[in-house]
């Protein structure tokens, strides 16, 4: 068997290369900049199968994940992963409870921990940093009056310790991720459960009238196929028009979904399958805090 | 009357400052790091009014505004401002056609420049910056072989000229912000013509239930309501739990939306107005290219 050749949205130290280290068994991992620039990879066949934020990411624009794949390449959403978004509290490993005068982090992840930063860390200056992994180095420099906000992997990354675990303000946050591939290949995985299997569609309305949307979602109500996500977004030829992402709680069958298309299109709809694939939960070690 | 008190997403140099800038009569403005230190002026009484991005923003996660909004704070949308996106190549003042080296900026911002820069400069090194308005500040600092992508506002604010225009891989990308207040105030704000009223509504589903999404939506389909945009964003309160956002194309009304209110109500459902409001389309002047 060769190995698999997987790209991922970088750098080193993001909640995706720990998302892609929980899911895949073994294989060479490639980290990519940007999101084009992984999606791209596996277009043109540098990598086989490639790892991006599909939802409330922190390192990528998610927005910027729909749109490529819709307008840039072909390519099909083989699975999906979420991972729970846990910050800490990273310190220097000469840290001895000196006052911590320095915060350093990604803007996203500061604002996450806005509440526990005004609590605890009101004088501390903030600085901001192009990412966590970044954060984490910057600090690993500067010495013990600084600190930074990100997860574990960034501390074990840079020999920080995690002085606080858990500092984000809402729990229940997570970012999904979506695994890409242009040709299907057999994916190697870890033992993870698979929570369920969906199906997601794009559909685009032949304009903006009144009530379309509900038409189309009673397409698929009447079926009783339950949709667990839905979003407007707008198509790249100007305001006001808009397609629709739907996730569908089942994997695609010759049955319900080609009834869903043809009543679509008859209502001159279009309907687009952007993949259906097993749903990876993934929990992440509790770290020790120091 | 009293000086308007305008607080909005920073630092200097950003989209949001643009927008901010277009809109406002007058008014004192003040820069916050991130959207929940912005939020919580409003509530406080810092500031009267907030401006922060509701939709495909570089500087801020959009999902922690929404979030925010409805867990955190007690406050209404009362204007609405879309912006269209236009990134520039940013270069010194002493650049003379010496080759480009060193490209900086935000990773949202080379992200939505991906194709230019793979085309006109692949072997350039590309370095991370927090925000579009710090990749200005470096390469003022560090000379002619680098160059900074960001808007025209960056570059007048650091003296850099745009040395080619609009050179972002799409064009009709906007970003969409929200104006929020706690205590309606009167705005005092440019003579720009008012494009459309819109209301957004949270609608609360009991449980996940088949096709609950589609009778929420029949409630204003029925009534001949357009939706212009959707989406389902999971509450805090655990995995499969949803909520949904709405914006109905119409401004609230004593029959209509209390009509579906009532109607949602019977169903199990809860509806919240998060803001009815004008909504404002700003155009930013074309600008020089050097």
């Amino acid at each position: 068997m060769t190995t698999q050749r997987i790209g991922y949205l970088g750098p080193k130290g993001t909640f995706t290369k720990m998302a892609v280290d929980s899911l895949f068994e073994g294989g060479e991992f490639v980290s990519y900049e940007t999101i084009p620039a992984c999606l791209d990879a596996v277009e043109n066949g540098e990598i086989d199968t490639g790892v991006v934020p599909l939802e409330n990411a922190i390192e990528g624009s998610v927005h910027l994940t729909i749109d490529y794949l819709i307008h840039q390449v072909n390519q099909a959403i083989i699975a999906e992963l979420t991972v729970p978004i846990r910050q800490h509290l990273l310190t220097h490993p000469d840290y001895h409870g000196e006052e911590i005068t320095e915060i350093h982090s990604h803007s996203h992840a500061i604002a996450q921990c806005h509440q526990f930063l005004h609590k605890h860390y009101p004088n501390a200056e903030i600085f901001y940093t192009a990412s966590t992994g970044r954060a984490a180095e910057v600090v690993k420099e500067k010495g013990p009056h600084a600190a930074a906000i990100g997860n574990h992997l960034a501390a074990e990354m840079n020999g920080l310790d995690i002085k606080e675990s858990n500092i984000h303000d809402y729990d229940n946050n997570h970012t999904r991720f979506a695994v890409v591939q242009k040709e299907p290949k057999t994916l190697q995985v870890k033992d993870h459960p698979v929570e369920k299997h969906k199906t997601t569609v794009m559909v685009t309305l032949p304009q903006d009238y009144v009530g379309a949307l509900h038409q189309v979602l009673a397409a698929f109500a009447w079926r009783k196929m339950n949709l667990s996500k839905i979003e407007s977004r707008p198509m790249k030829t100007g305001l006001g028009n808009y397609f629709f992402l739907v996730d569908v709680d089942q994997p695609y069958d010759q049955i319900l979904f080609p009834g869903v298309q043809q009543e679509l299109e008859a209502l001159g709809c279009k309907l687009k399958v952007l993949g259906t694939y097993p749903s990876y939960e993934i929990d992440v070690p509790a770290p020790v805090t120091k």
